[in-house]
């Protein structure tokens, strides 16, 4: 499956929540972290795949869509909940738009940054999952 | 040093900021990432101190107070920027209190779960840094 939803572990009490991502949350170990923020409603992110990274993607404020491509079909996803993670496996296509006022966007990745291993012309992304 | 800033790198353009933690921006290999949301802004949280974790606090929207004590000193921190985190030692008591509207609390830690690298009481926490 090349993209899959995962809750994140939550404790709820009178002092607010607290979700925890450690061991067995996530199919991988976090190597590279990083986040959106400040983003324009406007804004359109991504248009890229990975040959090898793997990550997941939460909204830790607001709400935003993803939309995903595994080369045969694409799906919009909207994601506005702290505990919703989306997790993507390689050779996903990948847009990010529609941002809230607010929006922050949180991913936790499997690898560091290796632009050899990226994918940023839509055809080259066709090329290589249905060649 | 038992705190310090740790500048986080960011992209801006007009898409938006995108700030990244990947290899040396942390002294230590994250373990387990844990965020706070749907925070009152009454609330107080933390009061604890780890004998083995290391972590860095980040505010990724709003902003909020946190408390560092090393046992001989207290000091009083405002974090409202997500480039700014907080590093924060092993053997440092905290809290975290004045939560904004909306506030979230990103941290990144260099352990998994241990309740016994936990110190919960604070005059244990005195005598194990003073002792």
């Amino acid at each position: 499956k090349h993209i899959k939803f995962i809750e994140i572990p939550k404790v709820h009490d009178e002092r607010g929540s607290l979700a925890v991502i450690e061991k067995d949350v996530l199919p991988f170990e976090i190597k590279r972290v990083y986040y959106l923020f400040d983003v324009p409603s406007s804004s359109y992110r991504g248009g890229h795949a990975h040959k090898e990274q793997e990550s997941i993607i939460i909204a830790l404020s607001g709400s935003f869509e993803v939309i995903v491509d595994d080369g045969f079909s694409r799906e919009r996803i909207m994601l506005n909940k702290p505990t919703q993670g989306l997790f993507i496996s390689t050779n996903v296509w990948r847009e990010i738009d529609n941002f809230s006022s607010g929006a922050v966007c949180l991913v936790l990745a499997s690898t560091t940054y290796n632009e050899a291993e990226y994918i940023r012309d839509y055809q080259d992304f066709k090329n290589h999952v249905t060649g």
